[in-house]
């Protein structure tokens, strides 16, 4: 009995008119979900790159995408999943990167952390497949409108805050910063400097890590 | 006959079966006119602000004003020359604001900058009518996929950025800057300050000029 159980669950018990027997079906890997929800992700900001977040419908993305409606609603039940998982993806990577930061031996200083996180925006915006970072600025918007967008937008920048609070806490300890100003403040003006970058790399144009990270180092202690 | 030219370009020359004679016609003053025009300014603020500036159209504009079309269009031609109008508004007294911290006698500082334009920024986005933070936010959205929105932001900013700038070398001037770095990078950081405050506080919501400014001076030599 365990033992149909368990071929029940790999597999699929087919009824014919005579007896039952066990077919094979095609077995949808971890590797393979995620390569299709990649896929999907990728049409999503292709379609909002190219026509907005707000023209862009779930039509839209399943046509880009080359999958059926089905095999789409069975990742994403909306736009707005798809906008969290595009910027999920966008920022995935980053928590990595503050864990690096904060395990160095050296002193942590705020230019340390600005530093690694511009130019870790310009190497994802730069990933072929579209720039994200384009992706990130109409999000903005829509939050303003969109509830669940909104939600998602606190909770991503409300994380990646966190990240920047962690190293203003690590200078504190290391004495590179005031230990007497509160780390979430330090947080708010170091987060802010993520999209003052990206809004001026996309509308004025002449913005660099080079010469932004200039600017910085002339106007941080540290 | 410069009588009659003077006549004819204050007044309303008519012709009828018997003579000419001269009509008084409505007399459109320079206040008048820019009454009419923040009214409608006024009116596409809050439709931005309610549906988004993606789905205002200038027959919103047009309802919300209590104005005929003829009259809106006398002014604006297009959604695009209304928010540029916007624009214009909001950012119109940020210059006198730059113009009074350069010719303080005290040394200039980036933070003193910053602390002003921070303040004034709340306090535009707090005026009655609706916080036009809200409209920026999708003008930066907007601007990537409409070129007349991004030829706008793109001058508003530079002429905001150029003020930080004048800033930047007023400092390095008192010595309260490092002179080698050049004032246009120092410049790029203490514009991106703005929106990454703006973004901040609609976004998680718990940012004020006090906690901000508190984190900046941590950060920033002066």
């Amino acid at each position: 009995m365990s033992v149909l159980y368990r071929l029940l669950r790999a597999r699929r018990l087919v009824k014919n008119g005579h007896s039952f027997y066990v077919a094979d079906v095609p077995k949808v890997t971890e590797e393979h979900r995620l390569a299709r929800r990649a896929q999907i992700v990728a049409a999503a900001r292709t379609c909002v790159i190219e026509e907005g977040f707000h023209k862009t419908t779930m039509a839209d993305v399943i046509r880009e995408s080359g999958l059926s409606a089905g095999a789409v609603y069975g990742y994403f039940k909306s736009k707005e999943e798809i906008v969290a998982a595009i910027a999920e993806d966008a920022l995935s990577t980053i928590d990595e990167l503050f864990q690096k930061i904060l395990a160095t031996e050296q002193a942590v200083t705020p230019l340390m952390a600005l530093e690694a996180a511009i130019n870790h925006v310009v190497a994802v915006a730069e990933r072929p497949g579209g720039d994200v970072t384009r992706v990130a600025i109409q999000a903005w918007a829509e939050a303003l409108r969109n509830p669940a967008i909104m939600a998602t937008a606190c909770d991503k920048y409300t994380v990646l805050r966190g990240n920047f609070e962690a190293v203003a806490r690590r200078a504190q300890a290391d004495g590179t910063v005031d230990p007497d100003v509160a780390p979430e403040y330090i947080a708010q003006v170091l987060l802010a400097l993520i999209p003052g970058f990206v809004l001026q790399r996309l509308i004025i144009g002449d913005v660099t890590p080079s010469t932004y990270l200039a600017g910085a180092r002339a106007l941080f202690r540290s």
